[in-house]
């Protein structure tokens, strides 16, 4: 199965790029930009073929290693 | 409209990101990962309220700025 673990900042934690990514759209001609966040997305191949193991193996995945939880939150889905 | 834009590498490129996570993944006990892919995502609050537009405008912003198309291929999806 396919999982993909998305891994964004908490509210209210400064992201730099997210900014610098809001600034660089604006000059480029998209003014009706608000608030943007930048994040990251990590996509596995996992040899299981039931989707809530492999869901749960995620969510193990995204604790032990994949996010920071002090600063960060984390979704994990089945893709396929 | 929230609007989010998922950056991959194309098939084919090497990432050694993801192969580092998939080592980590196997050393904190997870054998059972195989292929490993990290890429970006960017959430975009929009000032719009057609969700088709807002997603036309995400797809311009991927083309434009968000990947780089020779090695990343990119999807925009509306979330709310």
């Amino acid at each position: 199965m396919k999982v993909r673990v998305t891994v964004m900042l908490k509210d209210g934690v400064l992201d730099p790029p997210g900014k610098a990514i809001g600034h660089a759209l604006h000059t480029l001609g998209f003014p009706n930009v608000g608030m943007v966040r930048a994040g990251r997305v990590i996509e596995l191949d996992l040899d299981e073929t039931d989707p809530a193991l492999a869901k749960a193996q995620a969510d193990q995945m995204g604790r032990k290693l994949l996010a920071n939880l002090v600063i960060e939150t984390f979704t994990t889905e089945v893709v396929g």
